[in-house]
């Protein structure tokens, strides 16, 4: 049996500080020690989010939280800007819609980005829309979007500007307050390097003053006001993930004390690498403004895609994401984010390339990992 | 340092295999492997629960499958039975009315019980409540309700029985199917040993039909639909939390290989030595018809609660559970459910002694462990 390589966009792999907290014996949340460790886990977001906001500490998956940031921000009835470009962003739409919100929506082909001039425009046109909602990482298409650019466009308006960050914060710059984000959504399962079941919402005092104002929320698990009263008193208000927490306390150490910095710096050298390694061996990128905590990559006409990541994962242990909705059997995705360094994403590629030369690709055995090499020389100054 | 012994009715203590578990390094849940221990957990939860009926996995608290058990089943302005008598059976109610539901309450006091001829009093009058919401092991109370007899009534009716047993299934009897249980809740971290985290839903074909009949289910990351179609796959429609589930499999193992009815034998069994404990040492015990899986027990007049549990903590190690609204500074909770066997209790009783004795209250020493060894030996047939 090959040795097990984890390097899909989420779960992603748990440093084994971590692991060692979540087999810890289970202590009672209604403590003091639980306190401090939720004080700490709190700080630690607020750290990576780059932000001074009340962070909420949710148990669910990230889409929870995205129900979260609609169910509680926009009445029924009420209107909301979405910006649509895969999977995840079209989620935006699909939970407005289930909670009776009007989404207006602002759609753009899979693999590619959002004009700033355009979302100014529909703010103009929609001037009663409460929020703005957009994605940093789009982790379907591999697309990091300029929220930074779009910040500029919302801070104006009356709107809220509401983002899912969840593979994208701590993977590639997120300037939760100086870009104007009202509320961040993060999963604790990419950069932040925990396992799943945990999501985080850092959230601004306008978008308090605007959950605070809506009479009717259909929100009782994820009922913001709820947790934001619980977190005062460094609590949740429903038993917390205890393990999880656990755990993600040894994550979130990890990330300060090697500074969010040099992790972004990491993610973003390592995407370079990996697209020129890709496009050494001629293989197409997916996305056309990448994001740095993953590339997208279609599989080359005629290779039987499934064929390749079974083999990759059978051979060398290596698993890697294949595509979905539109793009499932046309594309596959490798993270370079949290742990993942240098030399895993090195050994991933020379694995494709041996794979690939199995399948009789046309490849020339060591052309990607040189390409990425180079890279990653140059970056060093070497 | 005492050594730290968690005697909550939740979160309780995780065997160390399941923790082990825990600590394992995370694989990608869309994967054979993964479906294979998922397929394997809903089997051993239909084992517990006693049913054939789909169960659903959800990654919340056991509130949010509480929440799903509402938002999908009973339409915005329909009406609903409530059956309240404590902390987490009201918490229906709260539920019911954050989404526009009618929530008719039938409350008795705390420590109470009902009345199953008051309850098809109650369907006869209503013909057109969806469901009615109960509660198997009120653990803000500590009150085992008679399910199978509201069960009885509820049965010829055209009202759903949702059964909120998050601290009961696997603790005391629960014939989910042969109750007549339409949806039952329950939580990871109480008689099923496993970390806080998830939460569990039985549906039943009838419950089924009334979700599929529901167009505008306020719901996204708690639609049941989507859960059922992807557990026909062995999937969770989002990312699950896999390292909770990693060790959730190896709890249900553990009880798989002892039996339900020896489990359910050992906390009843507990239960009638900690009553007998507690009444030896002259405390009066707070419900009237008691649940097997904890026992509340009303601090003496004087005592000053707060100190005793302070001191069982400071002195042992041990952490017994206050009370909650009403009864907050008035009862402690024991829990007798998963892990704990006869020499936990027994240990733990001597400690209540102990501090009680230290504190001043007239305690003969080794009355309540005598009074609950005599319940153990006559059980055993000694």
């Amino acid at each position: 049996m090959a040795r097990y390589r984890l390097l899909t966009p989420g779960p992603t792999q748990v440093p084994d500080e971590a692991r060692e907290g979540l087999a810890r014996a289970v202590r009672h949340h209604r403590s003091d020690e639980f306190r401090k460790l939720f004080r700490e886990i709190v700080a630690g977001l607020q750290y990576v989010f780059q932000t001074q906001h009340d962070v909420v500490v949710l148990c669910s998956s990230g889409t929870g939280a995205m129900e979260a940031a609609v169910a509680n921000v926009v009445p029924r009835g009420g209107k909301a800007i979405v910006l649509e470009s895969g999977k995840f962003s079209e989620r935006w739409r699909l939970i407005a819609e289930r909670f009776g919100v009007e989404a207006i929506s602002y759609e753009v082909p899979w693999g590619e980005t959002f004009e700033p001039s355009r979302v100014a425009e529909l703010l103009a046109a929609h001037p009663d829309a409460v929020a703005v909602y957009g994605t940093l990482s789009e982790s379907s298409t591999g697309v990091g979007h300029d929220i930074e650019a779009i910040g500029r466009v919302v801070g104006p308006s009356p709107a809220l500007l509401v983002v899912d960050a969840i593979s994208g914060a701590g993977a590639m710059e997120c300037r939760t307050d100086a870009w104007g984000i009202d509320l961040l959504v993060v999963g604790s399962q990419k950069a932040l390097m925990g396992p799943p079941g945990l999501a985080f919402l850092a959230v601004s005092p306008a978008a308090w003053r605007q959950i605070e104002s809506v009479a009717d929320r259909p929100a009782y698990y994820f009922d913001l006001l709820a947790y934001r009263q619980a977190l005062g008193a460094g609590e949740a208000p429903f038993t917390p993930a205890i393990s999880l927490l656990t755990g993600l306390a040894e994550c979130l150490r990890q990330i300060r004390a090697e500074g969010i910095e040099r992790r972004l710096a990491r993610s973003r050298l390592l995407g370079q690498a990996t697209r020129a390694a890709m496009e050494a061996l001629g293989l197409r990128l997916a996305a056309r403004r990448p994001a740095d905590g993953l590339t997208a990559v279609f599989f080359p006409e005629g290779l039987d895609g499934r064929e390749f990541l079974g083999r990759l994962e059978s051979r060398f242990g290596v698993k890697l994401a294949g595509g979905q909705g539109p793009w499932k059997g046309k594309i596959f995705r490798i993270a370079h984010l949290g742990l993942l360094d240098e030399l895993d994403i090195l050994a991933a590629i020379a694995a494709m390339e041996l794979v690939l030369f199995e399948m009789g690709y046309p490849v020339r055995l060591g052309a990607g990992v040189a390409a990425a090499s180079q890279v990653i020389a140059t970056a060093r100054g070497l």
